[in-house]
């Protein structure tokens, strides 16, 4: 049996005990196989002695017992790492961030509290997952969407914790500015409510977001300080209809004033919903060495090349699609001028999408490009690197996702300053390198990485990434999110100050998790007598 | 001379001289005659003993300085009050919760350092006020709007920390969701930067919110653990066109489908702005005893009173102005639909409002209804309760607005629960009481109060208002925001399993501010050396 670090077998054996007669012998999960299902199956660290694993596992039902749990852990010094429920698969999966942690699983806790259709809200429980609200929603008729990212199987308060995004328009993609109030247990094991919530009997705990006071909830967000027990979230009411198309653009240099038209029609409210931007001429010369390399120059010969290409193939060097939800008329309008916008960049050319009245009919939802973007979950995401249809196989994927300025101009320089350091590693780790916004006003580049069955490939892709890290940095561009593996690499980074905001993270965290039980580790943040290991 | 409790003359004396070496001694105010400039002209205890007074007041021109005095206050624990620019009335102006407290006056410190165009947001010191900011914006003729509160005077880093609102759309109105990134100085004294600008030479510290990690911004708000001397805020493109439209809804119980679509309207973004409701029956009806009486009523009787004379005399029950902002095409097919969704109302009337192209002339600006909803500021708002020209004299108002359900049937409810405690107390205190959203989902009931010359009108002011803060707890409303003279109040509502977000409140004092220097009493939260006093 594996122990946490720095707990006897003797105490460790004790909180077992003690954990299962909070919540019955059944749920507290200690063999070897059962505890191998908290494996992370995307570790780029797999079977490496690196690989962080659990020791054991617990899952109780309901709030009080969350209570409990922590307070055991409290006086045993059981390092505890909370999960939902689904698989947060690139980013470390079920497995916590200091291997011999107990993982908390919150799956059980997976009721739906309340829908408010007028309103507009859910009130619901860690274990429920995007296809369990949708389900609630449809079998009970009301008019409401959720706003679910790519996988469906994930954790409405889990993504959000995560600052995890989504599909259909503001604020409802960006899922941390969604919620509305929380329920928390803290790390020193005190029941909270937060916002509105904390007044007993509150009938705007999903209604109003600051509450009265300091607003403390984005604190609880990554689960460093606190187990989220409950979390109100804001649904979408069901929209007339939904249009979408897509605008080409040929030149190389078209990036700059496409994302400038997108950010103005984003900002101005007209157009809410993220990007789908896509780089057909990046694919049309894959497999071309000498265009694929001139992706990477500055050169005006190699540009012209690309452009050349571009023109004579007629392939796009970006696209973008648009999404419209509302009334009829007012979506058609709103693209209407999107086009007469955009059509001051040369050669640009729109083709005209899809277009949905809703309720739409299961055939309809079969056939959707992009299911998300229509308010319901699929798992139709893990074609991504898809493991088995896919030469070489591949366990699983892996990104790097700086956020760089939201111009054309930081698009076309960190395309090329990442390629070069990927140029400078053999091998052909990454995906491709490109921008996307997923929360508003924000650009992120995406380096996609194979996570493979072998452990030499793993290696590389871990100095990749390092290095990725390193030279993002040093042109001011961040990660906003990464995988388990990372969490140090990316946190030293933030050191403005001497590392002053984790200095100031420190301190909460010693002052609220006093005995550091909880997520340690977790985005850089380790409890005082961890910090100096 | 006045002292800060607790702080020998010898110490307090030691610290404005320490201050004055930082500073400058012209920025160090401690004669009487300079201090009363702190007093809050709109304070219901003004003249009497409670009264919140500061001792003294000192004004820095940089971080730096903002470190060195909290800094000096630390070592000779000196409670510091800090306060922006503009006037703050209705909240307790610059005047401290402790009396006693030394102002930290931040006004010099209005440097605008960074306006991007393109990226649509500004980075300020928090003594720039909405018309520094709009002035700079016009000079360089910036295709850029600001979103300002009634008074353009006052600090937007102020007023976004105060949880305050504006008049144009979404995101923007909300003021606070509308910041992104922060540079803080905490009671501590650590120099802090948030999100993004962790990162040094971070490209996109105005651009995404979250940054790496937990989320704390929102801890700082209400600025009970640290002084924000920068902030970032996200600004809105100017628009093509602006248009308005009226509805009116004449019977008793048409609040309810009124603001139903309202909701609709809003939550699926078709309608970004806020609301502005007006009764113009309840004024029509405030000099006739019986039908005002009926409004407080729920009998059937009372309300086909109201009923008839609001068909009689052709007075609606409630308006509402809609507002659209984008390309002329869009807000007339928003408007448009707008009109047809609410058409189910038996007898809706709509009219026609204003329609403007921008950038607009100076005199349609100076024609406009409300200035705030082109996104300009003004000063006009001080017409409320207006006190030279109206009868009797006031000195000021003061708002009393708990969060209620955003449902016509809790404005109902919610207005007769409140008028039958204004009932209970003599004289007339209250202007009206009234629903109004300015936060996204959020509707609040406005219970304004004359704040007046004479204390024994002031003393029942404060009588009602605690009334009304009890009987709003006891229906699960609670306030969001209040007057430093009942902030004590409030808090005490907020007490779910025994005042355990206040506790945390407590425990985050106490870590990032230790000495409790800074904001004491600010918001209920008082330092330990304080707290059972």
């Amino acid at each position: 049996m594996a122990l946490p670090p720095g707990v006897s077998e003797r105490n460790f054996r004790r909180a077992l005990d003690r954990f299962a007669a909070v919540v019955g012998s059944e749920w507290v999960f200690s063999s070897d196989a059962d505890v191998a299902l908290y494996r992370d199956a995307y570790s780029p660290l797999w079977d490496e002695p690196e690989e962080k694993v659990a020791s054991a596992a617990v899952a109780p039902d309901s709030t009080e017992q969350v209570q409990e749990i922590v307070k055991i852990s409290n006086e045993l010094r059981i390092p505890l790492y909370p999960i939902s429920t689904g698989r947060n698969l690139g980013y470390g999966g079920s497995a916590p961030v200091l291997s011999g942690s107990v993982v908390l699983d919150l799956k059980r806790m997976n009721r739906i509290l309340e829908v408010d259709e007028r309103n507009a809200y859910a009130l619901v429980e860690p274990g429920v997952s995007y296809f369990d609200l949708y389900r609630y929603i449809q079998e009970r008729g009301l008019k409401l969407w959720i706003d679910c990212p790519d996988p469906g199987w994930g954790s409405v308060i889990g993504n959000a914790l995560d600052h995890g995004v989504g599909y259909t328009m503001n604020p409802y993609r960006d899922h941390f500015d969604a919620h509305c109030g929380m329920e928390v247990v803290t790390g020193g094991g005190e029941l909270v409510r937060t916002g509105m919530g904390a007044l007993p009997g509150a009938k705007t705990w999903q209604h109003f977001k600051y509450g009265f006071g300091p607003h403390i909830d984005g604190m609880f967000s990554q689960s460093n300080f606190g187990v989220v027990t409950k979390m109100g979230i804001w649904l979408m009411p069901e929209p007339e209809a939904y249009i979408d198309g897509t605008v080409e653009v040929f030149g190389h240099d078209d990036i700059i004033p496409l994302i400038d038209h997108m950010n103005y029609v984003m900002n101005t409210g007209l157009q809410n919903a993220g990007t789908n931007l896509q780089s057909p001429l990046r694919f049309a010369v894959a497999r071309n060495p000498e265009l694929r390399a001139a992706l990477a120059s500055d050169d005006p010969t190699d540009i012209a090349k690309l452009n050349a290409f571009a023109r004579e193939a007629d392939v796009p060097f970006y696209t973008n699609i648009f999404k419209f939800y509302g009334p009829e008329e007012v979506v058609r309008a709103q693209w209407d001028y999107t086009q007469r916008r955009l059509s001051s960049i040369p050669n640009v050319r729109f083709r005209e999408g899809d277009f949905y009245r809703f309720p739409i009919s299961s055939e309809e939802k079969s056939s959707a490009r992009d299911p998300q973007d229509l308010g319901y979950p699929t798992l139709a995401t893990f074609s991504i690197g898809a493991r088995s249809n896919f030469a070489p196989a591949t366990r699983g994927h892996l990104g790097f996702s700086p956020v760089i300025p939201m111009t054309g101009e930081a698009v076309i320089e960190s395309q090329r300053v990442f390629q070069r350091v990927l140029q400078e590693f053999e091998g052909d780790a990454a995906l491709l390198v490109f921008p996307q916004s997923y929360h508003p006003r924000t650009l992120v580049i995406l380096c996609m990485f194979y996570v493979m069955p072998e452990a030499e490939a793993n290696q590389n892709v871990r100095r990749v990434f390092k290095r990725l890290v390193e030279v993002a940095a040093e042109h001011g561009w961040g990660e906003y999110r990464t995988h388990t593996a990372f969490m140090d690499d990316c946190a030293a980074a933030y050191s403005f100050n001497d590392h002053a905001l984790l200095r100031l993270h420190e301190t909460l965290k010693d002052a609220i998790d006093p005995n550091g039980i909880l997520s340690a580790g977790r985005y850089g943040i380790w409890p005082k007598h961890l910090r100096d290991g």
